[in-house]
């Protein structure tokens, strides 16, 4: 991992604002993070941006985060990088638009483990669901997560016991790709119990990804900020138990309002762990699935990336409403300014330049001497699809 | 029981078609029991009527019939008795008018036990399952029963081995009003092992109802056929087991054909007995019901005739399209003929003739010198109300 000027700032940034940061991750995207690390160091930006960051401004441990990741074996995975994985990250982006507040970008990924995580999360179903799981909850997800990684769909999920874990652990008996998502930071230990099975997730072709640094410590609230990044990297989230008030309905919800398809398995009624999935379904927030099938059918139903990938022609069939506004008033022929493409789109400048690089990151935009304009490549892949 | 002339012909008439005969039925309603009994007996009936009727019609059994049922305590419930439950089933009327073939009305109804029918389907739930339950379904269908008949819900079934059993054992614990209704004759001792709790029923309060004559032996057709009674008397139907191909979910079907709340209780997805009950629910042909709330919820939302019982002057909201056109071609000044009501709501005549006969039931329309016209008495409850 190279310590370019880009990951030291963006080491900071990550660091700088207790995420998630929708003021900070805007002024990032707006301003480069260079720029807008030097801004933030300063106290030199917005007063939100300052709200956000005013804690931590002058405690820049970028370095020692990079080192102290590399000693555990992790990078910091940022949107400079190939591996970010920039489209499924696009439906927070578009979400914040539509004002879902806590659906902010995260500034950057800390992740241990070979995958990449952009190909990781290319295929993926998120499996979630209750810690006091029942043993008919863990046999279940389990059996999901085996079924679905025979499939060629990774497997994310929390990393917290009951069905996370046996989420996890039924993709790695199926040599698939798992992914588990922490709201602590890589070295917290944490939860003590998967210690053992986060190494392996790590080493066995999998990732353990947090946005947290290093040294940050287990918290509710964390977990809860994380739930989001479980949504948005997966095409759908399957809860497979759930009480009446839980995180993994936190999940399941963020989840639909991020778009995603949401999912749930029922079970006995006289289970308490499955009250929640029962509400979810009867309120229509849930489809009901009871088999590896079953949400393969809805997952490749409603897909859109994996749909994309075979018909490229419909590259912007995934889009959300206000980059599909910027696709769209990006000339053709000529390229445009921010200015230009906010103008004709009816999209906030801020809001165009948060988008652009996005979709250049998907090759749906490229940015040329007169600026952005439609890309050219994928132009012609569609042509001559 | 007394052996009208009326009570003769529907006797006759009960037992000279294999139900559903949806000819019949609209021809008894055109032209009364009395001269349809004789038409028929004689030949001379519209083709359709004919090929219902041909196999059967030189067997007048109507007076063995009432005293063979007699001797086993069963009456002949007919549309000209007070205890005929003409609003419940008016709902088939509706749906045969739509096209549902199967929804014929019966012509009678053979009944045991001390319970008046029309009452017992005034607030009524029906509970159907697979006979090959689990002893989740049953222990599930006992609670339901038991819990909604505590609410002065009658509970309707079909009294099979399995959730059937379980539903109207559940009822009786409760002393609440359960009814059989039954594929087969009432002295058919069908099936074997519940001859007992047939009786009980019987016996405590509720009824065993079936509208095939004595003698009548059980076939499979039958309880398809019966199946349309247990949808149609009852406010909505919940489905506890069933497999993927089930007569419960014949039921439902029917449930759903005729408007009625269908319900689904959700199990282990492990279980074949379930499988029928989450299809149900995941092609929203069931509403997910995890508790006796639940059901008292969606019943009381959707609940017609309840409702209705509470709000005199909102008596036709549960009328089916047709019969509500037919009412409000009526006039309120002066009669109408079948033909004027016909040509005034688009209706055909012989639909007007075999939806008059059930408005007059329910009191929402009489017949003067002048003709048909809104019914004076509950005009006046409307506006006093």
């Amino acid at each position: 991992m190279s310590m370019t000027d880009e990951r030291l700032a963006r080491a900071y940034l990550v660091r700088v604002a207790e995420p998630p940061a929708p003021a900070l991750a805007a002024f990032v995207a707006e301003w480069g993070p260079i720029a807008a690390a030097e801004a933030v160091r300063k106290g030199l930006c917005p007063q939100r941006v300052q709200g956000e960051t005013a804690a931590r401004r002058e405690l820049n441990l970028a370095e020692p985060d990079l080192e102290a990741g590399e000693r555990i074996g992790a990078r910091l995975i940022i949107p400079e990088d190939d591996e970010w994985p920039a489209w499924p990250l696009l439906c927070l982006d578009v979400a914040r638009g539509r004002g879902v507040q806590s659906a902010a970008v995260p500034l950057a990924l800390w992740a241990r483990g070979d995958a990449r995580l952009d190909e990781a999360a290319e295929a993926a179903v998120a499996i979630v669901g209750a810690r006091a799981a029942s043993g008919y909850g863990e046999h279940v997800a389990g059996e999901f997560a085996y079924g679905l990684a025979q499939r060629e769909l990774s497997i994310f999920s929390g990393a917290a016991y009951g069905i996370d874990g046996a989420a996890h652990r039924g993709a790695l008996a199926a040599d698939g790709v798992t992914v588990a998502l922490l709201g602590c930071g890589l070295d917290a230990g944490y939860p003590a119990g998967h210690v053992v099975l986060l190494n392996k997730i790590a080493e066995q072709g999998g990732l353990v990804v947090s946005e947290y640094p290093p040294g940050t410590p287990p918290a509710r609230h964390r977990f809860l900020v994380r739930n989001r990044l479980i949504a948005a990297l997966s095409e759908g989230t399957v809860v497979v138990e759930a009480g009446r008030r839980s995180g993994a309905r936190n999940t399941a919800t963020t989840a639909g309002a991020l778009g995603k398809i949401v999912m749930a398995v029922p079970g006995p009624i006289s289970s308490a762990m499955s009250t929640g999935c029962h509400d979810l379904i009867r309120n229509s927030a849930a489809t009901l699935v009871g088999s590896v099938d079953d949400v393969i059918d809805i997952v490749g139903k409603l897909g859109t990336r994996t749909t994309e990938r075979l018909r490229p022609r419909r590259r912007t069939d995934g889009l959300g409403a206000d980059a599909l506004r910027v696709h769209e008033a990006l000339g053709r022929g000529q390229g445009k300014s921010a200015e230009q493409v906010a103008t004709e789109s009816g999209v906030p400048v801020p809001r165009v330049r948060a988008v652009l690089p996005a979709l250049e990151l998907e090759g749906l935009a490229e940015r040329g001497e007169s600026g952005w304009q439609q890309c050219r490549a994928v132009r012609k892949t569609q042509e001559s699809a």
